[in-house]
């Protein structure tokens, strides 16, 4: 089967496993109508989206490192989709933003739901702290009640704290670091390595591998793949958000630049630029009010000055390294095709 | 020896365990300048309280239940303090608390150090979010990580996520039950029992006694113990924000009435008030600026309502009905002796 037809089958499901967990939880607050309606929401946005590269990968982590249980891994896996919400929740209120697979942020339901408040955005806020809070232990809750031994439920344990605690370093990175300088791209590489490469792509991997009961050996070789593809997945991302069809991406076009959030691809144009398209570049960079006509000229530079053609040859020699270290693994011949699609796939999506 | 001096003697103790823990921590990140600011700014927030009631009560529900290692449990049992911390650095935001331990909390921290920032406040927040999520990971590590058995601490994960759910809720319902009326008697104490009690005392001792292999009658019987207590504790809790000194509490006094927080002790005295008091408590409760003179009539009002003293029996009808469990119990004399000495503590406690 086509990596494509594969991935749609998967993500069918991992959806329904998503939805039947999800709700059981519903189902148990039936009595408590806020609660119930709390977990509603939570449902909503985990549904809102559909790509589950996450338990996907986790999958493909336990079956590269030999393991043979479908259903336990199937179950076991959603608990990265569940943690990955909490980080896009949090994340979110933190970036100040509203949309979220074209539908408003978690903080912006509650906040619009409230809106006749005198409080609506603190009481929005609280909702979205809470709302991600309770998503990590849903995430804590799937893997630790799975099917597998207490031993390699338990090393898997260690190995999601040492993930979300990355994570989390590598957003106070990504918030804190920019505040009085402009980042080097010794820094941004740090921060995508941190923050995305580790738990969209290294972390589940690494973690269904060890429910297989991995030795270190092959841990270390699904690193060497995950990690260069992890990072190229970051770069695309930050391509569809400058770039991207808005309806496809589910967010607002230019979200990174109106933040002031520094990617490589414009801090590597601002690099490249002449005096007056840095200026250009400087004026946009987190300018809350920024104009579609800005955000067209500051598109315009990262064309022109060859910053974008950058960013996508990096990620490209980043999926060929990746793909290198899955041809020369013993891992299954299908899992490698596998593996292998999914370098093209990240690099060419839409969304 | 005397309760006191047990309680003091273990404090000391694991005092000792947690700056060790966090100290390896900083450590850590010391190559990342920002990171180990973090990490200190944690350390410092973790360490500024004193009185360890979880760990302790994680110590004595592993010691009723038979478990002999002591210092096993000793070393995991931070992981209770820690989750402690990352609640109040999250309800701190939520409640927009400016005070704790007679220090700026820790969002007010972050907004101090970018005070000269136009966007102090919403650092000051993401700071608290990201500090909040990281004590939560750092619960989950010190548990994960300690030296029982996977089988035995699989089982304690499973309580400590249903222990975080049920806190998370028991706040969810705070901030947002009491918006559009005034609490009833029976949603307060649900509240209480989802939010405090759980994680004060009952959650506490019961993954102490999982680590030490409890059968489920003995957990049942420490949840007898352990609910009336943590109630009570809250209650002692609500008249200490009310009435206690501020200097001990190392919070101001009254914050709850300002921030519209209903207690039980509010609302009895709602209730019992006449008209004249009931306006003057509906006027202060929620008033961001209550006036010296204000918070002082609506003591006078708890007081002279009969409020106060049914709150104050309340809690010692709560406190004996948790010893006469531990009486009844088949724990050892010594253990017997310290927990009622706790219920004791607990509600003549200044802080």
């Amino acid at each position: 089967m086509e990596t494509k037809d594969k991935l749609a089958k998967l993500q069918k499901q991992f959806n329904r496993q998503l939805e039947k967990y999800l709700e059981g939880k519903v189902r148990e607050f039936k009595s408590l109508p806020l609660m119930e309606r709390m977990m509603r929401e939570i449902e909503s946005f985990v549904m809102g989206d559909g790509k589950r590269v996450r338990p996907i990968f986790v999958l493909y982590g336990y079956l590269a490192a030999g393991g043979k249980e479908k259903a336990k891994i199937m179950e076991a896996a959603i608990f990265a989709e569940l943690i990955h919400d909490y980080f896009l929740v949090h994340d979110d209120l933190i970036d100040q933003d509203d949309r979220r697979h074209n539908l408003p942020s978690f903080h912006r339901r509650y906040e619009i739901f409230y809106s006749r408040s005198h409080n609506a955005r603190h009481l929005g806020a609280t909702a979205a702290i809470l709302a991600g809070d309770m998503l990590s232990v849903l995430g804590y809750d799937a893997l630790v009640k799975s099917k597998f031994a207490p031993g390699l439920k338990n090393k898997a344990a260690e190995e999601l704290n040492q993930m979300i605690f990355d994570v989390i370093s590598g957003q106070t990175f990504d918030v804190f670091l920019g505040l009085d300088h402009y980042l080097t791209e010794d820094e941004i590489s740090k921060i995508q390595r941190f923050k995305t490469s580790r738990y969209t792509v290294d972390g589940p991997m690494r973690i269904g591998a060890i429910l297989a009961g991995a030795d270190g050996k092959t841990l270390k070789r699904i690193s060497e793949y995950a990690i260069p593809l992890g990072i190229a997945f970051q770069i695309q991302d930050d391509i569809l958000g400058m770039f991207g069809n808005t309806k496809k991406t589910g967010k607002p076009s230019g979200a990174d630049l109106r933040e002031g959030k520094q990617t490589l691809l414009i801090l590597k144009a601002r690099k490249l630029a002449n005096r007056k398209q840095k200026q250009a570049i400087e004026k946009a960079l987190g300018n809350p009010n920024l104009t579609q006509k800005q955000l067209g000229s500051v598109r315009k530079i990262i064309v022109e000055t060859g910053s974008l053609d950058y960013s996508k040859k990096l990620a490209e020699k980043l999926v060929s390294q990746a793909k290198r270290t899955v041809e020369r693994s013993n891992f299954p011949a299908e899992i490698k095709n596998f593996l292998i699609g999914m370098g093209d796939f990240i690099i060419k999506r839409e969304k």
